[in-house]
């Protein structure tokens, strides 16, 4: 499927159009600057599959949840980013005929998100049903300088004909969620606006009472002159347009300068929403496209000039790790507490763009050496910030004494998920969030986090572990039952290797923690400790606890067992398996995958590299041998075992490459 | 809660009306005859928490199946038996005020269940807002003889006033499933017709195209003397009813009877219905009330004779085992093999009405010893008819050579659980669907059911565990990994004792059958052979695999580990546990019900149970105490131990016994 797109350092490129991958094309070149994202929808609208994707970071819809059997503490809801109101939108009518791509020849067609620049462009001539042909260029970006704007700039050209247009630039709160649960519409209008050569609208989220603004402004030149318009405005529930008539002279060029803002409740008082959003397009044109442009293409490569990392000779390579940056630049700019990374970003629906694990894992090494400080420290806040909904979930499931249980899934704090195996088993999650504060002192020095808010949420997750494991009389050791560990290709398992071991260490090193506050500053750490009820001897008792935990092993391998019971498995090798029968996930019934050996995610190693230091190099190699050998290699690219040598060894770097490392081995 | 109701022998009683249990009653007093049933709403309607739910065996909906995390191998739908037509259903208005329970003062009220004779009657008295008071004498029941008829008397009396009354008849189908996934309706209409004192109509499911007719006929009486009418029809969509009025004397006794019929497409053409529901209906009518009683209940008298069970000095459980008796009889008679038994009967929606391994494990026994051959020979024919789905089913999840998995809820053979760990695992329902035909030779000595059916099914489940096993290298032996036992309180587990020991029995008693054939007619055995394409090698095989079959033991207390890691569990006796915190089910999260010692059916106990003659005394006597002494004493009836003693002692009352005993033992 990825061959449809060339390869290319800095740009990913559609040569000649791919209706059948229209809405994987929508998500690749999607746009965003953190604040706002939009797929890459056709402005003039499209008639084939397609998924319209506008979201706004934050602005989330709690759907009511659907689930098969209902498990005592499933969350009620399930939030889900909202897809918000399409303010690319541009209908175009040329001679009774609409422009789609979808109902014309398309002669020629090219589509180019420039990574370097954060721009996204598209050229294509297309003949009509009558014969007709006709150029478009479409340009545009969501300012990475000014957080609640987009400009788009729409060039068309009549090729063999002369005749009239009618172009309706809107903005349209009637958007659909594909991931509605039951087919809601989930916006309502508040009010609306309009006038000539501009549009305004409200609307708010049915719960929680979000609201949203958009505004636009617009121009129509002809060659190098602005046009005076003298547009119809049409308006109904949640659509604000304007209509104008203009001549496509054969062969002239013609431009439509669009300029959008959305602004948000989470930033401005809802009474204001609508001046202002109408003030952020008004300066966006009298600004102008360009200057707009370089400001942001300024920004991408100050942005650049910090994070970018060279491959040499592998020009696939290249253009993947700086896909990567890219988004997750895109994503996620650290300006805002509040927010967090959608495992999807701005690019669609799936995953609800929530906020997992994964953001500690994996995407927060790399913010600690890509961005400014406070970008990585704004992820530790806002786990900070939601720490009350954690041990109130833990409560739920049973824990006591402050114990917290971070979410799986989550926008505001609250578990979203609803899947036992997941919801309540996947604890590992804990172990992540307690380990990014870990990563963030040790990468920046700044051990002042732990008085902050860093030493209260280890101390939650240290309670939580201390109270998950219990004392087997037969192994006369601490055992976990019943999590699932990264690798979710196993459920509900005793003792996973990588679980009991982050566990344990969490317990230690938030002890660690306690004696190094205190040594920093012994009365701000006698208050926190008085405040949060906690005395040397629970210290004694999570660094005792820790030291017995069950740790099982291989001894035959000399490898660490992911789980108990993993070795009695049949080890088969991947290269036995059916080619028809793989991505095993589409074929193999669920049961049928969990049984098998093959793992979705790197359990044992996900632990080995973390704790790198703790194991030796021999220790290193045999377990990520034992698992390649067998179970990976075929799957894999063969540069896995380099970048894993390499990662162990160089750290810094490890960190820009455990996401795609990751993916490799997965 | 149960306490509401009184205790009697023979009889279920609600002394004074308890609209707190208005739903709960409305089940525990339903009727039924095995093809249909009718919960025990009141005939006037009732404006309080009510489920009105009217079934007809057999007659199912594939609603679109609900799940919050797709699986590969997920069923598309979960069938489920319809909410039918309401054709008890009886307006009265009196002076302007409406008859309901809900919205006038109760004076006194009396509703019993006469489980000798099969009757609902329900006595009350109550005052309108108005002041006026009116008695209400209420019997009902469906006939066990006519299998599509239902009768109703509606004895009326006003007390303080005399009045006029307006009385409607009717029948509905505009109903609704309360457990609809996506609260759609799914009948719609097909033809109707009413006329003076009868009406009739019929309706079709969305899908399948089940079609039902009903019908009906009444008649009013005052005192001894039946009374002409001249009665409006009323009609609307789905929806057909007569409307008549007459006066209510001070004192006057009046009765309205009603004679309904309910015909299915299962059963008669089509195009007939109509004319044969209406048919019944008249029949009915002319036979009239009280010969239909009478026919009823000496069918009653005569089931009683062969299956009741008397148990002296203990009225609450005299009265238990006859309510069971009483269900399983009103749910399944025998009479159809095309039908099976929902695990709630006629009693509500719960479970869909579909056929789940009970029917196998704990319904079996009982027909086996209560009712006619046929009526258990029946039961293994539903499942040999199903077998080509079950080896689908198998197929689907990577199972080859004719393995057959039977699915956990069924209505055509196809599975509907959409539980991963239930659909996928709880694979021991298999070993239920072997053992019932053993169950049924070595009770009936009716070895020819190999022949007709009873070897295929074998065949196919004998595969299945073959398969399913495979090889550990660590120890030896052949495991099963990923499975739920009867104890859903654990889930995804390995190795679970009952499993292994049904599975490695069930694949040798497979090869034994095929000697016994081959012993009693070697030449239909061989065409059966060729025909499985099994061998005698297969039957080796399964031997020998059977032989190595690893079975957890738990050395220090002597027992079956009821899967590998039990043991590690924190062994709590279920009298520390909080008893605020019980029911568990409705207080613990599931990780934390699933971590615990607590159970929910005694898995081991099954096993233990099933093939007791394999045991000797004092095994089930450690592995009994085991589970009672620890976890089950404080949660059970004080007489379980006795009843487990009885039972493994004494063959035949064992089999009328099962159901309970577990129940207690849970």
């Amino acid at each position: 499927m990825e061959h449809y797109l060339k390869t290319d350092e800095w740009r990913i490129i559609e040569s000649g159009f791919h209706p059948e991958f229209a809405e994987c094309s929508e998500a690749i070149f999607s746009i965003g600057n953190g604040r706002m994202g939009q797929r890459a929808n056709f402005e003039e609208g499209y008639g084939g599959q397609s998924l319209q994707g506008s979201y706004v970071a934050g602005v989330y819809y709690p759907d009511k949840t659907r689930v098969g059997w209902w498990k005592n503490g499933y969350p009620e809801y399930f939030a889900k980013v909202l897809n918000s109101v399409n303010w690319i939108g541009l209908d175009i009518e040329i001679e009774g005929e609409r422009l789609d791509l979808n109902a014309a020849e398309v002669l020629q067609f090219e589509r180019e998100l420039d990574m370097k620049r954060g721009v996204l462009s598209r050229q294509f001539q297309l003949r009509f049903p009558s014969g007709k042909e006709i150029e478009v260029s479409a340009v545009r970006f969501v300012s990475m300088r000014r957080d609640e704007v987009g400009a788009i700039r729409y060039g068309m050209k009549a090729l063999n004909f002369t005749g009239q247009a009618r172009i309706i630039p809107f903005l349209d709160f009637d958007v659909v969620n594909q991931d509605s649960n039951y087919d809601e519409k989930f916006w309502e209008e508040v009010e609306r606006r309009t006038g000539s050569q501009k549009a305004a609208i409200v609307a708010r989220t049915k719960k929680l009472d979000f609201q949203l603004a958009s505004a636009m402004r617009y121009e129509w030149w002809t060659g190098d002159k602005i046009q005076t318009l003298y547009p119809e405005t049409i308006e109904r529930d949640k659509y604000v347009a304007n209509s104008f008539e203009v001549t496509l002279e054969e062969g002239q060029d013609n431009c439509l300068y669009k300029y959008a803002s959305v602004c948000s409740s989470m930033n401005h008082a809802p009474s204001a929403l609508l001046d202002t959003a109408d003030e952020r397009a008004s300066e966006a044109r009298r600004a102008g496209f360009d200057v707009l442009l370089q400001e942001h293409t300024d920004h991408w490569a100050a942005q650049w000039e910090k994070s970018d990392i060279r491959i040499k000779g592998d020009a696939s390579a290249q253009q993947g790790i700086r896909f990567n940056i890219f988004q997750l630049h895109q994503t996620y700019t650290g300006e805002d507490e509040r927010l967090n990374i959608g495992p999807k970003g701005f690019t669609g629906e799936k995953y609800g763009g929530s906020t997992y694990w994964d953001t500690e894992a994996y995407c927060l090494p790399f913010y600690l050496s890509t961005a400014p400080q406070k970008v990585a420290k704004n992820l530790l806040v806002y786990r900070y910030d939601q720490l009350g909904k954690a041990i109130e979930n833990a409560a739920k499931l049973g824990f006591e004494n402050g114990a917290a249980l971070y979410p799986m899934v989550t926008m505001n704090g609250e578990e979203c998920h609803n899947e036992w195996e997941i919801t309540f088993e996947e604890i590992h999650r804990n172990g992540a969030i307690a380990f990014a504060i870990y990563d963030y002192i040790r990468h920046t020095l700044d051990a002042s986090y732990l008085f902050e808010g860093g030493l209260e949420v280890l101390t939650g997750i240290a309670r939580f572990w201390f109270q998950r494991f219990h004392y087997s009389q037969r192994k006369r050791a601490f055992v976990m039952h019943g999590v699932t560990g990264p690798n979710e290709y196993e459920n509900n398992i005793n003792n996973n290797w990588y679980t009991n071991y982050i566990a344990a260490w969490c317990m230690r090193y938030t002890a660690d923690c306690f004696d190094r506050c205190k040594q920093e500053d012994a009365k701000r750490t006698e208050a926190l400790s008085s405040r949060l009820d906690w005395s040397k001897e629970e210290g004694m008792q999570w660094r005792d606890r820790a030291d017995r935990v069950y740790l099982p092993q291989d001894e035959e391998h000399g490898v660490f067992e992911q789980h108990e019971g993993f070795m009695d498995k049949e080890l088969v090798p991947a290269e036995r398996l059916d080619p028809d029968e793989r991505p095993i996930n589409q074929h193999w019934s669920w049961d049928r995958i969990l049984r098998s050996c093959f793992i979705k995610q790197a359990d044992v190693l996900q632990g080995v590299y973390l704790f790198s230091e703790e194991f030796d190099r021999e220790t290193h190699e045999r377990n990520f041998d034992f698992a390649w050998e067998k179970w990976t290699r075929p799957m894999s690219s063969t540069c896995a075992r380099r970048v894993w040598t390499w990662t162990i060894t160089t750290r810094k770097l490890q960190k820009a490459f455990i996401s795609p490392a990751w993916q490799a081995l997965g």
